[in-house]
């Protein structure tokens, strides 16, 4: 059986998630809703899937309507997200949709409570949890290789640095993108943290007139004594530089960054391997694919979601406070309530 | 416009093949030609292409008479290579086939000339060539990263250690894999040698039963200077284990083994990283798709064929070279004529 | 022209200390002050030094009388450090001291300026400083190959895990040896934080009893803009593991852990290399030999101590501010003021 | 009990061994036997050992008759070895000695059989075997870490590449270098082979001028089916390239290079770690360390020459053999008869 989608926003999210759709033998595209009509026929040519249209935002109502849709992908902008998230499942569609469901944290617990009304799945997409080498690392982790955890570190500089106009309409580094860390530490730990303290700082002078900052440091503690070190920049001049480590008693694991290819050079300079993935397309390539497929698992009841709405609200409100926590230069107990 | 095609074969070679046309939007698969019906139609529905159709060997010449096939890969087992080539030039058909495309020289040498005669693209495919890591490290030696090339060395290793049946029908481990080898090494160094020298040996007792051998070195002289060093066993046990290492006057550049992902772990016992992946389908499976597109580019007038009639005659008789010179405990001479 | 020198303390610190004076050509070690006479007595002969006595404590002023003993290395007890090091001073011989060089921060910087009204170097022996690696890593951020320094990180995990008895009598997991990964971080920085706060746990029953953690991170700012992160534990299963990494917007540098060997074995478990370093003594060798050889030329007027009585105070001070940040939760403001 | 020792030769070998001798506590220097007194003087006061004399070679007789003299080392240039050993084991003293004994290998059959007639050790110090690296990997492999030995590989690149007049005196580079190669893989194989054959070339003008190679591939069979190659080169711009890499039906173990520091630089050029370790001084320091301790266990009856004189006899036939088999272009059989 294959499942009817609708793809909103044929950007950069929405182009990634078209080519994996396109190998995705579980799935059928019907429609890519995309003011851009050009620019989403292009990238709709480009992966030879023959029978999806693209319309544009006007006519949501409409795809939305068409009985063969089984579920929708939000990849538009940001601000967007609500609106269509709620229409699809009034719908009564599944809905994949790119981190955040919705800008206040209110709106994404009542959209939770509809999506749970209509019986729908509704999948805040963080793509971390399916990168192999991440999964490889909680799997080791929970199968006791490191003993009992003690600290999880993790690394995260863009690559490229973002521009000025990004930045300003991204809600800041920590709501933008300390979300990821804080869901991937979260769901390896397996708790949530109840202690939180964040420091910042803006190099670029861009965005310090901004209003934003450009790197960040946060410190979690979880009540099984966990320590979490988060550490992110806007700056990765090397590649897309993405590291998890974890410590227990028994032994420390890494996930390292992957690399172009398996080529070393060795000159008077030293001993040169070749430099990292360029960006997250690459780097989560394998991410995307798995979320998909896990997505289009849970739509044919094979699976259950792994993030849940506790998981989204969770690290929303965390991002939040630790931008607070770097604001009021002040340590922040957390207390997860639902 | 899209190229059709005749897959001949869905064996292991034929299910690689099958999955990277599945992919490749530029050929529409028509036929699967296989005397194993169901195992052909499985293959098949995994891909989920639903326009080809599975045919057994006797279909041949109705197949190749379809003005709509362009093409055929061969990939069924070595004996019937000839023949399937034969027939595919004199119905003027494009061939890309899996090495041999005879199991005799002159045989080889004729089939070559036929293709030139009909005026149709003939491809001895040696995916190797087509390895992301080994394309990076001829570019970078070709652009004078390690000044003027004096030594070349390859290893090979198998994994898994082939079944003894494998074995008695392979032709011999010389000319059934130091083909690969000789083939990367005369295309990296851009020469063919003047001097070739073989030792070996049969460590496993089946294999020495069977007349055979698991463990290769040759030793190739170059016109140039240039001193080729090969490498090959039918044991790996700590997975596919398949490296290049260039040497010239101003450095070094080695082709590293591919890894299941980027995970270490810090014990006790050291610091270990993942495994090498499992077998040549993973080790290569950018190289078998890029060799297939390379194929369609010449198919489509696009590019000329960088394996030619030379270099796949070459290359054989070099391998049988090398296993008389192991027989005989000889060097011998090697002069390149055509 | 040869120092002539009293040792004090042939324990854990004092044995490493002898060693490298025995193949230090420019001292002349004169007498061994240890009140185990038989320990340090069979410390001494396995050196080979034949001109060294041992004498108890008892003998201290003494020794310090005696004209031909230009300086002291103080490796006692840390709570025996004050009273040698003033007596040292009075006696007017210039002083090389494990760390802390008192207890308190008001006799540490009354001790530091008694060193200057007398004209003799007093030296807080921080080894880290003096590892090649890290001064690599350090020349290199200074020399610009990562541009602007953003963020710096450091790990520090014991190894092997301190039994319970060094623990009670440490002064504290953050005293005792977080002082060594500030020093370093603020020595690379070039600069003090002006922002300090640290997080906390004790996995460990005993340590949690004895009111001491074995787990810490610890965020700092600093006037430029860097933030600083440190990850220390009193667990490191795998060996000695000491890194720093420094990141700035053109680049990062790394300092690994240094291993047993360079040999890696491939086997179906994955490649496997050496264990890291067992401990300090041997991960700091020549930390250790490099900090007595600077001492020496300080010694002779051939350079300025690279440490001084701000670096020694400020780092005590804020390791006593982790730990109230720690303790108080709070995000604390640090002002270098002397 | 210390052994009274007359250091022969203060060049390059010469000085390694005397910055060794400084450092063990169970050698009193007595003499250096060296033309160039001044040369000597200042390497000998460059250690602080201050009860050597330094004398020229027209003293030989006469420091060799004092009878606190218990062995020598022999660090001249290679055409003096012989005379000075055999003036040594006249004088009944131990005889360590840089390789070779002497230059024609009945000269060397003669002297090892001389010193078992005076009954005095007669070490050629091949000091590779000493390397920790390369015990480490014998012993793993012994231990059966690969299982059962199929393959050694070794590659020796020298750097820095060595002036004209060092070939030309050099014996050619087979002679001169090939033997370390050869002893080791002999050493780890622990057989000694019963086919050689090997390929060169010349790509340096001069060299090829002075009727000598710069490179070199050996492939050599043992009687167990062991296949050795050994790859050699004068030149390698990145550092002293010296690996082993043996490979066996349960795994692979390889000793990597050493490099200068711990210390990675990540760039937009890729990842750079430090470089390679310059020159045979700084990569086999403690191996000539080892070595030195070896002979002096042998000298006090503690142990055994691990190099006996079938060893030292064999290495020099077998070098001569691969000369003969690249001049000849043949397959050679050896049979090691004593």
């Amino acid at each position: 059986m294959r499942l009817g989608l609708v793809l909103f926003g044929a950007g950069r999210a929405g182009t990634i998630h078209l080519n994996n759709v396109a190998r995705n033998r579980r799935i059928d595209l019907l429609y890519v809703v995309e003011d851009d009509i050009a620019k989403a026929e292009k990238a709709l040519e480009s992966t030879g899937i023959a029978t999806a249209k693209v319309v544009d935002s006007r006519c949501t109502e409409d795809v939305l309507s068409d009985s063969a849709v089984q579920f929708v992908i939000v990849a538009t902008p940001t601000h967007t997200h609500e609106k269509i998230v709620r229409a699809a499942l009034h719908a009564k569609k599944g809905v994949f949709c790119e981190k955040p469901i919705a800008k206040s944290i209110d709106a994404v617990v009542q959209i939770y409570n509809e999506a749970a009304r209509v019986g729908k799945p509704l999948f805040c997409a963080f793509q971390r949890r399916f990168d192999p080498n991440f999964v490889d690392v909680r799997d080791r982790m929970r199968k006791g290789e490191i003993g009992k955890l003690h600290v999880i570190k993790t690394c995260s500089r863009d690559s490229p640095s973002p521009s000025i106009e990004y930045v300003r309409t991204s809600g800041g580094f920590f709501v933008d993108s300390s979300v990821h860390d804080i869901d991937l530490v979260c769901w390896i730990v397996g708790e949530l943290p109840i202690t939180i303290q964040a420091q910042a700082h803006a190099f670029r002078r861009d965005i310090a007139d901004a209003g934003d900052v450009d790197t960040i440091a946060i410190v979690m503690k979880f009540p099984s004594g966990v320590i979490a070190q988060i550490d992110m920049s806007r700056y990765s001049s090397y590649g897309y530089d993405q590291r998890i480590e974890v410590h227990g008693d028994k032994g420390m694991i890494i996930a390292a960054n992957a690399k172009r290819s398996t080529v070393t050079r060795f000159s008077p300079l030293g001993e040169c391997s070749d430099v990292l993935l360029h960006s997250f397309p690459q780097r989560y390539q394998y991410a995307y694919e798995n979320e998909l497929d896990h997505f289009v698992d849970v739509m044919l009841g094979e699976k259950e979601l792994i993030s849940t709405k506790k998981d989204a609200v969770a690290v929303m409100k965390i991002a939040k406070i630790c931008e607070e926590s770097y604001q009021t230069s002040k340590v922040i107990k957390f207390q997860a309530e639902f």
